[in-house]
C-alpha cells in the first residue's frame, strides 16, 4: 500500500480523499493555489505544496507543477478527485512516466471514453445500447426519410457544430421532417458555417440513471446499483438518488451487466459511471462513461456501504476487489444535494465571499462533505459547490423527511446559498411522487 | 401517532428526539430554563416554553411546568430523554392522570428496576444469573465463612451503607476472611455509624456489557446486540462500541435471551437496556436495567439501523414492533466518545464557557449528535457532554481509524473538552487489542 499519496484537486472532494487515506494510515499532500491557502484541505493534510496563482490554469491544472510536488514530498500516488485533471489522459501518461501511480483508470480507458465518437464505437461493439441515429451526417433527403423511419419518430435532426440549442429540431411526424431539417440547416450554417446534420431518436422525459462500477487490475468488475441524477440545471446535477425510484430488481441487473461489460471491453481499472437515458419504456441507452469519481458517489456508498474512494485507492495499489456481484446488496435510500454557493433568485449567479456564520445539521444517517468552516472566504475562482448533504434513510420515504428535516436545519450565512431551492426541490410533488425526469427543474424554474 | 410531542429535556438527547419527531412529522414542544434560552434545542423546536430557573429542580426537574407546558402547548406526548424525569415513576405516573402518554415503559417497570433489592428479586424469579451473594446482613463469622466457600473467592466484604469505596474489602483466601470483615465492618460503623456487613462475589476484571432491548405493548419484546461501555471513569461512561470486542455469537444470543426474558417479566414496553458485568470466564451478572433510552444508544442504531427514538415514539403510540428477532442483524462495528467540556489535565473539572470556534468533522460513517454551535455558551448547571462523536465501519479496525482521524479533525475553541484525552484512549495499545476492562481508564490515569 502506498504510504504517501498527493491530492490534485481542492474542495470537498480533497477533503473527501485526505479523509479516506487518514483512515487507511496513509500520509497526504495536498496542493493549493494562492487562493486557497486558507482551505479546508489546505488545513487538513498532512503536507501542503502551493502550486501557483489562483487560476486554475495556473494552479490546479498545472500539470508540471503538481507533478514537481508530487516528487518533492515522495508521494507515490496522485488522486485527481473530480474535474480538473481527473479525466486529462496527458496527465495520467505523465504520472505513469514519473513513475507516479495515477489513482485513476489507466490512460487508455480516459482516452476511449473522452472521444464521444469512439466511446459510441466501442459500446455498439461491446452490445451497449445506444441511442439509434444515422451513422454520420445525412447526405440528401431521400436518406433523411429512410432513417428516420428506422429509427422511429420521434426523432432529433441536430447540427454536427451545433451547441446551446441551436440548429436543433425535435421532429413527431414524418409530414414535419424535411420543412424542420431545412430549418435546422440553415439555422446551423448561419450560426456555424456548417451545415452538417445527423439524425437520432429523440429520448422523451428521459431520465438520467447512471451506473457505478469499480474495476480493479484483475480483470474483475462489479456494478454497484444505480444513481438517479434527473434533477438537473442546465445540465448540472442538483439533487441525485439511489436507487432510482422507479427502479427494477431486473432493469437493474440488466443495466448493471451491460455496464460491467462496457467496463471490460475497456479493461476498465478503477471507479467509473456509465451515464445511460432511461426512456419511458424503462429502455436504456448509454449516454457516456465517466473515467473518474463523481460529485454523487456518496449516495452509493450510503446503499452498499462501500468505500469508492477506499476502493479507489486498493485498486491503484495494485489489491484485486474484496468482494464479488453477489456480495453487492442495495438496502435503503440515499439522497444527496448539493449545496452551492449561489443565488437562486439571480438566476443561480455564484455568490463567492465569507461565510460569517455556519451550522451543520447532524444525527443519525446525515452525512456532510463539505470544505467550509465558520470564517472561511470562498474564493471566485471555482466551481461553487461548497457542501454536500447526504441523507440515508430505510426506504425513500424516510429519506425524504431526513432531508427535508436536515436541510431546514442547515444554516450558512454571509453567502447566498441554494439551501431554499433545495428546500423546495424536496417537498415538490413530483419529486415526491419519484415522477421526474430531466426535464424537471427547467419546468419548475420556468413555471415560477 | 401523535401529532405532537413535548420533550422533557435539554442538550444533545433533546436535539435527537426533535430530529426524530421532524422526521417522523411530528411537532416538537421544547422546554427550556432561564439558562437555556439560546439552546439549541430551544431554537430547533417547533415551540418552546419556559418552564423556570437555571437550576434543574426549578425546570428539568419542575413536573408541574412540564404538565402545564404539555396542557398549553396541546402536545400529546412527552418524551423524557435521559436523566433528569426519565426514570421517575411518579411524573410518568401524573403523565397517565393527566392523558399524557409518557414515551417511556409503564410506571410499574419504573418502579420495579429502580428499587436495586426489587430488581434483584425479579431477576432471580426470571432465571437472570446476579452476583452471587449472601441473603442480607451477614450474622456471624461462621455464617460469613459458609457463604463465602459457597460463592467461591475471591469475594467482596461490603457495608451495606458503604459508598466511596470505604467499607469494603477483597478478600481472595478463606485465611484473611474473619481479619477483612472485622476491618470493614469497623470502617463502616465509624464511617457510616452502621455495621451491616454483606458478601458478594468479587468478579475480577469484568467488562461492563449490556443489551438493548425493545419491547412494545402487545408482548414483543427483542433485543439488538450489545454495547461495551467498560471505558468508565468514575462510574461514568466515556466511550462505548458495538459490537463489545471479546463478544461471540453463542454468548450474545444467550445474553440476549436472557434480557428478553427479563424485560418479559415485567411486561417492559419501550426501548430499555439491562447492564450485566461479563467475567474473564465469559459468564455474566445483571447489574441494573435502565428503563429509558441510554446516552449511547447511536451505536446500537448504527450496527442495526434501527432508529430507537423512532421505535420508542411508535411503541408508545401502540404500534407493534414492525419487525421480530430474526430480522435484527448486527452488522459493522461502531464507536462513541462522548465529548465533554472538561478539563483533562485539572482532574476533568468541568469547563462551561463560550464556544468561539468550532469544527465538526464529518464524511462517510461519521455521525455528530451534539447540541453545541459556534457562539454557544454552554452553561454552568448541567452535565458537561457537548456532543457525541460516533463512528462506524465495516470492523473494528476501520471503526478505530475512523474515530482517530474524526477526533483529530475536531475543533472547540474557548473551552477546555477531553477530545485529547479521547484520542489517548483510542490509540491505546490495549484498547486496540480489546482487551480492557471496567478499570481501564482509572489504571490510565494513574499511571499517566
Amino acid at each position: 500500500m502506498f504510504s504517501k499519496i498527493l491530492i490534485a484537486n481542492r474542495g470537498e472532494i480533497a477533503v473527501r480523499i485526505i479523509r479516506a487515506c487518514r483512515e487507511m494510515g496513509i500520509e497526504t499532500v495536498a496542493v493549493y493555489s494562492e487562493a486557497d491557502r486558507d482551505a479546508l484541505h489546505t488545513q487538513l493534510a498532512d503536507e501542503a505544496v502551493c502550486i501557483g496563482p489562483a487560476a486554475a490554469k495556473d494552479s490546479y491544472l498545472n500539470i508540471q507543477n503538481i507533478i514537481s510536488a508530487t516528487v518533492l514530498t515522495g508521494a507515490e500516488a496522485i488522486h485527481p478527485g473530480f474535474g480538473f485533471l481527473s479525466e486529462n489522459s496527458k496527465f495520467a501518461k505523465m504520472c505513469e512516466e514519473c513513475n507516479i501511480t495515477f489513482i485513476g483508470p489507466n490512460a487508455d480507458c480516459i482516452d476511449d471514453m473522452g472521444n464521444k465518437s469512439n466511446a459510441r464505437d466501442i459500446m455498439i461493439k461491446a452490445k451497449v445500447p445506444i441511442v439509434p441515429g444515422s451513422k454520420g451526417a445525412i447526405k440528401d433527403e431521400k436518406q433523411l426519410l429512410k432513417v428516420a423511419k428506422e429509427i422511429g419518430y420521434p426523432v432529433m435532426v441536430k447540427a454536427s457544430a451545433g451547441g446551446g440549442g441551436r440548429g436543433i429540431r425535435v421532429v413527431y411526424e414524418e409530414k414535419d421532417l424535411i420543412k424542420d431539417y431545412e430549418n435546422a440547416k440553415a439555422e446551423a450554417e448561419a450560426s456555424f458555417g456548417d451545415g452538417t446534420i445527423y439524425v437520432e431518436k429523440f429520448i422523451e422525459k428521459p431520465r438520467h440513471v447512471e451506473i457505478q462500477i469499480l474495476g480493479d487490475n484483475h480483470g474483475n468488475v462489479v456494478y454497484l446499483g444505480e444513481r438517479d441524477c434527473s434533477m438537473q440545471r442546465r445540465n448540472q446535477k442538483v439533487l441525485e438518488e439511489a436507487p432510482c425510484p422507479i427502479m427494477t430488481k431486473e432493469l437493474r441487473a440488466k443495466m448493471g451487466e451491460t455496464a460491467v461489460r462496457a467496463a471490460k471491453t475497456v479493461k476498465y481499472n478503477s471507479a467509473g459511471t456509465i451515464e445511460f437515458l432511461l426512456d419511458k419504456n424503462m429502455d436504456f441507452y448509454f449516454m457516456e462513461m465517466n473515467t473518474r469519481i463523481q460529485v454523487e458517489h456518496p449516495i452509493t456508498e450510503m446503499v452498499t456501504g462501500v468505500d469508492l474512494i477506499k476502493e479507489q485507492i486498493k485498486i491503484a495499489a495494485g489489491e484485486p476487489l474484496s468482494f464479488s456481484q453477489e456480495d453487492i446488496e442495495i438496502k435503503g435510500h440515499a439522497i444527496e444535494c448539493r449545496i452551492n454557493a449561489e443565488d437562486a433568485s439571480r438566476n443561480f449567479m455564484p455568490s463567492p465571499g465569507k461565510i460569517e456564520g455556519l451550522y451543520l445539521p447532524g444525527g443519525f444517517n446525515v452525512r456532510i462533505d463539505s470544505a467550509v468552516y465558520s470564517g472561511y472566504k470562498i474564493p471566485p475562482y471555482y466551481d461553487s459547490m461548497i457542501a454536500k448533504l447526504i441523507v440515508y434513510g430505510k426506504d425513500r420515504e424516510e429519506a425524504i423527511w431526513k432531508m427535508r428535516r436536515a436541510l431546514g436545519e442547515f444554516i450558512i450565512e454571509g453567502v447566498k446559498t441554494n439551501i431554499d431551492f433545495q428546500f423546495e426541490l424536496i417537498n415538490d410533488e413530483n419529486f415526491i411522487k419519484g415522477t421526474y425526469d430531466t426535464r424537471f427543474i427547467e419546468n419548475k424554474v420556468k413555471s415560477s
